[in-house]
């Protein structure tokens, strides 16, 4: 049955959400779950070789393909693969833990971070309200009304060379006599010239009756591939008056960048990714309405900072070019757009400026963080780094900065990890072991019953196993243990975190030696990027004077462990600076200051990006970072010489290497 | 009956053009007539109080009132007005020949014009379209598709800071991989620094693959309140490709611009008018396109001139306040729209300029006029004149420039005269009479059977009345003389000019005292503002050193006749040159020289506006000039000469004054 063969309407109950929707016969299940908002797990984007999305049909019929990723028993117990499914009739569905995504543990609280490290910098919007009264038009005096508004700014504002948007025009005549001729005239300037620094001509974006100054708002937003955060800014007091986060939409086309550019490129699909990061963004907008209890027509503009590949979807644009080599953006800076010709729900007046981004894989998200954490402004030699499904990493000071991305894989994000999990409740992220009993001791995110492993509780773990030493250093198991805990499993050798009566799947959660080479090489992939870098420009990782770390996933990771298995540089703990959310800091700072928003695209311009595929030196560090910590150990001095100490301290469990 | 209480469909068949249309039961037939592209006469707008719009019902019911403007015999005979009438059944309608508008008439040579009296203009249009070729992305030169672009276009054509539109960029990667990175820009350059000179930065509008540089077009459009006239221009070699004219479709919503802002503040009206004038456009450019035989793809920008209510209506902007003292107009310069926005069928990149205008009822069309004519370039002292509904009158030269609107009121254009009519078939214009039996001579346009009188025809005719002792120079007839053609009518005294048999209308077509009076009424209020101004100025109409007349009405006055009634200045006559339309030859200018352009918005803010309804030197010197031609006979000296000779050598026929 095709969904064009029917009209029938069927009605879909989700659990435990408990949300009904009505669709027509036919629909795909996936893409159903997605309109009602309940939030599943689709790693792939819905080409049914993930298996991540599998629901439980507990009334009614679909009609699915039986792919591998579902075994006899799960396809006889009613598991479905939502994404495989079309629906037939009326349904119960209920959505097994491990396909949720649970939206609560998005604003969970990380290490207290550093915020606004950019110096220098006056709190002087790009945004500005401005109040002016008028004489009303005599026969002396009968100039055109825009004449007349040009004059009061000029006069009372010293206001020159003004643009003025025809949807100002169109509502002039009423607003002024509406107001007696007292208004309150909302413009914009956002950039200077690049020489004399002089600032562009000022937009009029919007004209109010009478004195509206007070009411001066406007959103900032991180559009990460997996989360969307928006914030809602008091642009007189420079401050944030409501905070919302959310899962993009699109996690369901796909959980990273080169997924999703795959779906663009089918029928519709880059109409509908567009459309579902643009729904994500209203629900956002809602929740800050919401939350502030102020009217939407007062959210004056938006700045956001997104990677490439989600700036260009936002925008409509095709992405495909970023995937195919030599991997070219259509653009690294876009002209500010109408928010609400996207689809944004926001008055007509309001633009939308995206960050400028460096390359298809160094994006606006972190010419954002740059800008935010002033990396741009420092004389020190300034390593930042900003971790999710890629890493991308920046070297560099107010001279010069060299960039890349390191092509990481999932392991941080818990992907291609067996019991791998978005850090969410029942992640696995703390992690201790008896050195006697090899027995663990495991904290879970929110403390709720064991489900998976998150990336930093990846880390964690094998951080410890490798002290401990139930793993060598090419993350191989000591079978020769006394432990139940290590056995061999359908991937090899895996160590048991916990046993399946404790944890919420009712399954053993194991760490597999596949596991921890994928840890392995996610970590020697960002090591050997900064490697390389540091090495174009003559220095050594040893020299780096500081260490900033962005992104949630930094905000939870522990940098000593970080360390022990060779993520991060082996140099003086006190240079490691954690800011959260990079991104979002940096669309933040820039709508409170126009020099900081002139001056992402001068940052934009000036780092120069590696492409370390076509990197030979790359290569080379790759391969000598794929050992715990590093092959070569002098690159990680003190963590060598604590697993020497560990190795003597317990000569049973020595290491063989 | 009303049009909601039914939705049969009715099929209107109208005669004599011959053309159907399928329409709502209830629906307006005016309106109706409008949208089957059917032009009917309709002074009023609809209201029901100028009973031009006068059609017979043939065959079919409609529902119609019965205002004064029908005779019980007309009504009898299945006379009705448009404007009044509801179509109950499906419809034969005949428009009478005086309720036509006869567009063939439109395009009719008037004298040789002087064009193009700007001087020191480079050609050089605000349109560019620049080839470029740029190398292919590597992995060694991979930046986005946007830089590569401004990159080649920097290092081609020098180009710095260059915005680019959305719709470019939308494009863009489709464009240049299509081309194998061979593609024409489109640019525009339409404004310099008022002080450097510099020119701003140039937007990108368009990209198209190859080298598409010859094919390089672009619209000039007068918007006239009575008529359009549109201009398809050759950019590479500054030409007029194709022309075309129509009626504005809302002359039927009311003849002058009072009457139209009257009808805009209708339900619905302002959408409608707007609608209306888009439709003409969409005409035109389809006649531009068929004559021309090229793609409106190729058509890159518009270039339009039109009174400040013709302009406001286009652009949807309420005209209110143009009606309502102290008479101002939202703007004096709008900004660049898009003219698909507006709903004109061209390309998305098309922006649509305006002329920027001086006041509410002296406006971009005659801005344009003065850019055009290069009234603002010249030492000597210059009267520049478009006499219209309004008579918009400007003096000045390159230092300083004064301008007023004069309402002449509608006796130029044939209207508040007994049997005026629009410049068309069967229009008398050429007059003359047998001294000897009073016997009329008449010509008419195109040699059709008399139907009426025109502007020009009126001017004529009263003169040599005047010049035959006909009547006096308070216009009032002789009525001494043996002749039946002087006769008393139910206005007055008249002179019959036709008799009934040899007439289209089947009447006698006559002069009236009422008729002469409108007509002197009119030329008194050109001439008062004339002298308002020159006085103005601390000087006299005789040291004009040129007189530049503009409009289609200039392009078929007799200037000698025009001086006989006081209407022009008596000064020497090779001071007058016709230049014809005058606004769209600015039009026309600035779409070939930027730096015309540029110009025009100097132009109208150094024009200093008079409201002459204000003003009491005005109403003195309107008051001085009802009279023939002027109760001063000093400010015409040669008329007064040759009227005192006239009246000399016919001692009979002695005016009475």
């Amino acid at each position: 049955m095709t969904k064009d063969s029917t009209n029938k309407k069927r009605r879909v109950h989700f659990d435990p959400d408990n949300v009904d929707i009505v669709v027509e016969q036919g629909a795909n299940l996936l893409e159903t779950a997605i309109a009602a908002g309940v939030h599943i797990n689709a790693s792939c984007g819905g080409n049914g070789v993930c298996g991540t999305c599998k629901v439980l049909i507990k009334t009614g019929e679909v009609k699915s393909n039986k792919t591998e990723k579902l075994s006899e028993e799960e396809y006889k117990h009613g598991l479905r693969q939502a994404c495989q499914s079309r629906i037939i009739t009326d349904l119960t569905v209920y959505v097994p833990v491990e396909s949720r995504l649970e939206k609560s543990i998005l604003s969970r609280e990380g290490k207290k971070v550093s915020e606004a490290l950019a110096t220098g910098w006056r709190f002087k919007p790009p945004l500005s309200k401005l109040f002016v009264e008028l004489p009303a038009p005599t026969f002396a005096d009968n100039t055109g009304d825009l004449s007349r508004l040009l004059r009061g700014l000029r006069q009372r504002y010293n206001l020159h060379n003004i643009t003025v948007d025809f949807g100002v025009i169109k509502k002039l005549a009423k607003v002024l006599r509406g107001s007696r001729w007292k208004v309150t005239v909302t413009t914009l300037i956002t950039a200077a010239k690049p020489r004399t620094k002089e600032w562009r001509r000022p937009r009029v974006i919007n004209i109010e009756p009478g004195d509206t100054r007070k009411k001066h708002y406007s959103l900032a937003f991180d559009i990460g591939t997996t989360t969307i955060c928006g914030q809602l800014l008091d642009l007189n007091e420079g401050k944030v008056i409501a905070e919302s986060i959310d899962y993009n939409g699109q996690i369901s086309y796909g959980q990273d960048v080169i997924t999703r550019i795959a779906y663009s490129q089918k029928r519709g699909g880059l109409k509908k990714l567009q459309q579902t990061v643009v729904a994500t963004i209203n629900g956002i907008i809602r929740e800050l309405k919401a939350q502030s209890q102020i009217n939407v027509k007062y959210f004056g503009h938006i700045i956001l900072a997104g990677n490439t590949t989600m700036t260009q979807i936002l925008l409509g644009l095709d992405p495909k070019y970023i995937r195919l080599a030599p991997y070219t953006p259509i653009a690294n800076l876009f002209p500010p757009v109408r928010a609400s010709s996207l689809g944004i729900k926001v008055g007509r007046q309001v633009y939308l400026f995206t960050f400028p981004s460096v390359a298809s894989y160094v994006g606006g998200d972190i010419v954002s963080g740059i800008v935010g954490a002033g990396v741009y402004q420092r004389k020190n030699l300034t390593f930042y780094m900003d971790v999710g499904t890629n890493g991308e990493i920046v070297i560099g000071n107010s001279d010069w900065m060299v960039t890349a991305s390191c092509s990481a894989g999932p392991a941080f994000e818990g992907g291609g990890v067996k019991h791998g999990m978005i850090a969410s409740d029942g992640a696995i992220e703390e992690f201790d072991i008896n050195p006697s009993n090899f027995e663990p001791e495991i904290g879970t995110i929110n403390s709720a019953k064991p489900k998976g492993i998150c990336g930093s509780g990846l880390i964690n773990i094998v951080a410890r196993l490798l002290e401990a030493g139930v793993i060598n250093q090419n993350g191989k198991f000591n079978t020769d243990l006394p432990t139940k805990r290590i056995r061999k499993g359908t991937d090899g050798y895996e160590y048991v975190l916990s046993w399946a009566p404790e944890t919420q799947i009712g399954k053993d959660i194991v760490i597999t030696e596949v596991d921890i080479d994928n840890l392995i090489r996610a970590k020697a992939a960002m090591y050997a990027g900064c490697q390389t870098l540091v090495k174009s420009v003559g220095t050594t990782c040893s020299d780096l004077e500081q260490v900033i770390i962005a992104g949630a996933f930094g905000s939870h990771m522990n940098v000593e462990k970080c360390i022990t298995i060779g993520f991060l540089p082996d140099i003086p703990r006190n240079r490691f600076t954690f800011i959260g959310n990079g991104s979002l800091l940096g669309a933040r700072l820039t709508s409170f200051s126009r020099d900081l928003l002139d001056d992402a695209r001068r940052v934009a311009n000036m780092m120069t990006n590696f492409e370390l595929s076509e990197n030979v030196d790359f290569t080379n560090n790759y391969v000598a970072a794929l050992f715990l910590p590093h092959t070569n150990s002098e690159e990680f001095p003190s963590v060598s010489k604590t697993l020497v100490k560990l190795a003597k301290s317990k000569p049973k469990r020595r290491i063989k290497v």
